[in-house]
């Protein structure tokens, strides 16, 4: 289709006749832009460019959101292409329901604590995940033995998975690294107040690791940037405070922020630089909740206006993926340029 | 640990300290050795050796299966490792419920149907799944946009896949590739007794694909031999019937017959010859029926005497794995010569 080249022009996204045709079908069973962005499993700023060409030609219309016209619906018919997004609803297609793993005490007191945390800041591109989602990564990291009587490290934590971790008792050493004061204070107050021993560090990812995080932990859980520099530097880094063969890392990565090209290309990183091999891929496993700085993103600026409107909780969805190291996996060791933005993303900043 | 480097030598299966640990925790949540591998997620053979080397050394016993001894037990809580193998129960750890997906007609046909199945045979290294994977799996295919309208081909189909997605009457055409005749005659009779439109070819995948096969589907369905070669062969013309770009592959791979380092094998192949993006990887979706040949496989000739009692099914799982095409992806065209053994698996053969 034609919409494909267009809108790939715009946006720099690489785009498929098949987005065009994801984005047509996620709108006939969403609300609103956000969550056919969500069904779709297309970036949202391609949707975005999208929607607007569909619109054009009269697929659809903006009628107190998104919907189909009777010419998208009958092109949807001819074509015959349908999405059907019914997910389990008692894990949520986590595959694992953390109520099941974990106590009633930890999910208590971990839904008191987060109340008080601090808001998501557009300075280092924060956002955190639903408390639930915290708890399950939690009870996943149980489920699959990277949990009890292990070292921990989460590199970057806005979502509190320490100190969910900190209050099942179960590991052995948990160790957080945060470039944001703001959080580094909370994690170590709350610490303090609970009796938990939880070591923090407010350093900047950038930089090598402080020297006696290398090779110390068995597991390490990260919600990266989504620049491929930043993939590299979050995921690099955490491999490199791994002990060695067979220890994992958990990391998160959207359709959203990243088109379905830069998986690929953060996939043959993992394989070839970083030689290490990818054990799961569940997807939407991390539900967020909206952040206070929507509408300073550039995909509000590139919104068509009769769309500018705040979606509820839980379209923007990321991908759990766990690796392990084996023999022959390495992490980044080397220091990163501070002239280096690993916050710039082309695929986030056109169009 | 010294287990790990002795049964590597035996098995020519990479193992570690780690394989070790899963296997002992393993063995403290399962009741004989097959749901141990199972829960262990190491292979078979490998658990076998390490079952025996820890039996000598005094860290379980025989007793009407397998158990951990005291000195075992002390020996992992001085560790701390633990698995807390939970999976959701309702979607059993797929994320989707096929019946929430498929009409109950289909299910109830489906359920009639593989009840008069060819068993399967050793020859081709057959093992058919439950019937209710296959469900899932169609379901699955549904849920992604892969089914409806789409052009689907099975490649090897003792799991009944295209009668399934035949009965759903969804697809828009169904090929099903298979060496064996018995199942190649089963599926062509069902098919004209239900009047679904099958294509069914019966060919051995060394050789090249019928020409009419190739860049025709949209979506592609194999459980593969799991030798690197097998892999290759079932997946890369997998990917040469596919249309083009954003194509979809599903294949399945176990941990029982596979050890974590040839996935890692794989999953280069994947990225560099193919040059495909994984989508998902969601750990033991499918579930198999015990086989008829259990007593003459390899791994039930190194089994210790007191161990050889047919487990009951589902301790066999394999791993989804969905892969798409993207620009520049490529599928194996060239033919493999005959006197290559795809079935031939170092890793299943030593020991």
């Amino acid at each position: 289709m034609e919409i494909a080249r267009i809108v790939e022009e715009k946006t720099k996204i690489p785009a498929y006749p098949r987005s065009v045709l994801n984005v047509l079908a996620a709108i006939s069973i969403a609300d609103d832009i956000f969550w056919a962005a969500r069904y779709s499993r297309e970036a949202l700023n391609l949707v975005i460019e999208i929607v607007k060409e569909l619109e054009k030609r009269g697929f659809i219309e903006y009628d107190h959101g998104i919907r189909l016209t009777d010419k998208g619906k009958r092109f949807l018919e001819e074509v015959g292409y349908e999405l059907n997004f019914k997910m389990c609803d008692r894990c949520r297609g986590r595959t694992v329901v953390f109520s099941e793993i974990l106590s009633e005490d930890v999910i208590k007191e971990f839904m008191k604590i987060q109340r008080n945390r601090p808001e998501a800041i557009q300075q280092y591109d924060q956002g955190y995940v639903t408390p639930e989602t915290t708890l399950a990564r939690v009870a996943y990291m149980h489920y699959r033995g990277d949990l009890k009587g292990r070292d921990i490290i989460i590199l970057g934590d806005d979502d509190l998975v320490s100190i969910a971790v900190g209050l099942t008792g179960l590991a052995r050493r948990i160790a957080v690294i945060d470039i944001d004061e703001r959080l580094t204070r909370f994690i170590t107050k709350t610490a303090d107040e609970y009796g938990l021993k939880i070591e923090v560090y407010t350093e900047d990812l950038r930089n090598p690791l402080p020297e006696n995080l290398y090779k110390k932990f068995d597991t390490f859980q990260t919600d990266p940037l989504e620049s491929i520099k930043g993939l590299r530097v979050f995921i690099g880094r955490g491999i490199a405070t791994l002990k060695g063969e067979r220890c994992s890392g958990y990391f998160y990565l959207t359709l959203m922020d990243a088109s379905i090209d830069k998986w690929r290309e953060l996939q043959k990183l993992l394989l070839t630089e970083f030689n290490v091999v990818i054990t799961e891929i569940i997807p939407d496993f991390s539900e967020y909740i909206n952040w206070g700085y929507m509408e300073k993103m550039h995909a509000w600026q590139i919104l068509p206006e009769q769309l500018r409107k705040i979606p509820r909780d839980g379209w923007y969805v990321s991908t759990l993926f766990r690796i392990e190291t084996l023999r022959g996996s390495r992490g980044l060791v080397e220091r990163i340029p501070p002239e280096e933005d690993i916050y710039y993303d082309e695929e986030l900043a056109s169009a």
